[in-house]
């Protein structure tokens, strides 16, 4: 498969996806302020951005309310609270995760939502599952993606057969997305050109969500976008769980397309971003982050180590090593 | 060109270069305390680390003693005290910058010297005189590179016509300097591919010093790699000028050659590092080197911007725009 578009153009088919709050959120268990959603909010609109995720559709009767800020649940009172109708370009998504989502209940029709677009996490094993909830997302009239994750744990056959299942259903948009921040440039390329086959087949598109752990985040989404990846997510200083994700900042500063403006998000980097840091709220590359990475295990570990502010990085190192 | 080696396989050519005392050297106007400079020597000798860069090579006429801690100058009897005769196989290696170094002076017979490899640093419109150095060493019996900086900001004809120019020359090797971190991966790619064209036809090797200025400085190493670039510059924790380098233990958890080990590393970011950076010593990715880099211009604005502790960012992006 040949590289898409170069390095002076621009390709017509690229949406950028904020996925800061959603993300981000699993650092602060969801609790932004609503003056820090709303001033993202504009600030994405102005930036170019396409897309917005606002956070997770989980359900509450798995996760009780009081736990967590309102985006863990993105009741449609709460989103229409930042964005009223949405009268703007850019399009509002939810991420609704496989098993933990009461969808009959809590996603209802498009026509009376705010929302436009559903994105379902899966594992590979859950296949199924995430289908069902494609097809009634679908049914309801949302645009839908299917993000399957830790895919750097998973084989080529089981990935075919997955992306293949996928194919056949009604989905926009399949995902890949390197959970733990193991996957390097050389592999993601080769990830990339195996999605887009079958994107190709069955006419969808696909998507990167990539993490930071070996500071790889922002050269895997553009290696998968020079493939033909289109969907990118990033968050705003990479916020998001553990080492975070490609940052805004740096992909908005790569991209050739002039509907993209990276000062507005400058703007909340100093005044929304610094103070959130100020205020104890950790996230971003670090050695515990890059041991689980190179070790292509799940962060919780490093997240753990992080929280405890561990510095005993070689001991670390063999408890992880050991435990593989 | 086609890719050199496999993601599980390793290329016996591949030498590690560790240039923390040179490039952090900025940083800190070389004042580094004799332990850690000995911690840092005999973790990388456990690491399988081939070459460690001491400091340069600078002139005392033009850069008065007094300034700088002794790895600006790296006198024979300063690495002698950190290393002995260096009873290792690590070889020692020191920078020579052109105009910046009394090599007929400085430089002595390599019978007499502990140190292994000069690497002459040069812009690409003082090759002549970076070769009369190369020369000049190479009589003296070392192993010389010509690193030729600032790449980013030259256009291919006056590249091609210094690789050629360099290719008739003694030197061992050639480094490709992305002094500004302004290179993408896929540019890296082909710069890489054009280096090796020169180097093949003339038998010389290619190594790779990349800046983290867009948190591409290690996939720029690893892209680089693949093409068949073999050395390898890192510098632990990054540290170096502004955004800093390619870290050591992220190149060190990626290559597969088992003489390789990541722990000698840990402990000195544990031990050593941590330490330097409580007492205010600052480098590393932040929000004015990522412009600067995305601009592709020297970093020296943003060095200053992060002295300043400047938080304002839209003004700083500006700022740069109208300067150049």
């Amino acid at each position: 498969m040949e590289t898409k578009g170069t390095i002076l153009s621009y390709r017509p088919d690229v949406r950028v996806v904020d996925a800061t709050i959603r993300d981000g959120g699993l650092v602060n268990d969801f609790r932004f302020t609503d003056e820090f959603v709303k001033n993202l909010y504009k600030a994405n609109i102005k930036a170019g951005v396409d897309y917005m995720e606002f956070g997770y559709k989980a359900s509450s009767d798995i996760f009780p309310k009081a736990d967590f800020g309102p985006w863990k649940f993105c009741d449609e009172s709460d989103i229409r609270r930042i964005v009223g109708d949405n009268d703007s370009d850019m399009k509002i998504a939810v991420m609704a995760d496989v098993g933990r989502t009461d969808f009959k209940r809590d996603i209802i029709d498009r026509s009376n939502s705010v929302i436009d677009l559903v994105r379902v996490a899966t594992y590979i094993n859950t296949i199924p599952a995430a289908i069902e909830m494609v097809e009634y997302c679908h049914e309801k009239g949302y645009e839908t993606t299917i993000n399957i994750m830790a895919i750097s744990n998973d084989n080529d056959t089981d990935i075919d057969e997955a992306l293949d299942l996928i194919g056949h259903s009604s989905v926009d948009g399949i995902y890949i997305v390197d959970s733990y921040g193991a996957i390097y440039p050389e592999q993601m390329r080769k990830l990339a050109d195996k999605y887009l086959a079958f994107a190709e087949k069955y006419n969808k598109y696909v998507g990167i969500h990539a993490h930071n752990n070996q500071q790889l985040a922002f050269a895997n989404t553009i290696e998968a976008l020079s493939r033909g990846v289109s969907y990118l997510d990033v968050t705003v200083s990479g916020m998001g769980r553990g080492a975070g994700n490609c940052a805004s900042e740096i992909l908005l500063g790569f991209l050739k397309n002039p509907k993209y403006n990276i000062l507005p998000i400058l703007d909340i980097l100093e005044k929304e971003i610094l103070p959130l840091k100020e205020q104890g709220v950790i996230w971003g590359y670090d050695i515990p982050y890059l041991l689980t990475g190179q070790l292509n295990q799940h962060p919780r570990t490093a997240i753990a180590a992080t929280r405890e502010k561990r510095t005993d990085y070689r001991k670390f190192y063999v408890d992880l090593v050991d435990y593989k």
